[in-house]
């Protein structure tokens, strides 16, 4: 796996860059903000588990040849400590042409503590019925 | 939200204790070993995100109505820390007659070290297609 540069700031700020990455379908930039381990974890909606760098790169470099993935993350949920932060977002889903999709995905993303910063350890999305709520809910901090 | 006894133990025999519980079709040992926090969340497979006790407990209850669910835990890889457990698990999941179906679930559990001892705080479940390989994977560890 490439040594990616040394990030500071926080779990927020690689949650930010982990959408904007998969917006603009930057595989470089997406793949730089993952733990380096080999025991990292990718589930897309409706797929099988994906454990470690490069099964989970193939898997990104594939979607990313549809373009980018237009989401939005909603209504975060937030676990967090010093060493690990799990947020739970609800994902809007786009078409092309900017029309809300009448599904939208959960997402579990997991994000450590590493000696680069922080990364992210887990990515679990899954499809659920009907348009996302577009309203933002406020930030809630569970412990 | 009923207060649990204490329990103690790690979050190893929280997991046992709630997979337990799915299969007796026991609600209130289910849902003794939530965290005592509105902002607990359960993404059950297909469906949309409940937050908090009541939504939780009503989903159970629901699902239990047709039984016990018979799903074996397999291939657990794991994020620890001391205060907080990320667990992904793959399930095998069986008819009543004992067939194992030709899907698989998979399961996001994230665990937090309460006053009362290790509780479950979010349960992510999405379904992937084929049958799960029924080998147990030896459990890694991540950080």
């Amino acid at each position: 796996m490439p040594k990616a540069s040394k990030q500071f700031g926080t779990a927020d700020d690689i949650e930010i860059a982990f959408y904007d990455a998969i917006s603009r379908a930057d595989l470089d930039a997406l793949m730089a903000i993952w733990a380096d381990d080999e025991e990292i974890v990718c589930i897309h909606p409706d797929g099988t588990r994906l454990i470690g760098y490069a099964a989970i790169r193939a898997s990104w470099e594939e979607i990313f040849t549809r373009g980018g993935v237009h989401i939005r993350p909603l209504q975060l949920h937030l676990l967090q400590n010093m060493m690990s932060a799990v947020h739970n977002l609800v994902e809007a889903v786009y078409t092309t042409s900017g029309t809300q999709r009448d599904v939208h995905i959960l997402a579990t993303n997991v994000y450590v503590k590493t000696p680069l910063g922080w990364r992210i350890a887990l990515h679990h999305a899954s499809t659920a019925p009907g348009q996302a709520k577009t309203e933002l809910v406020a930030s809630n901090v569970l412990h």
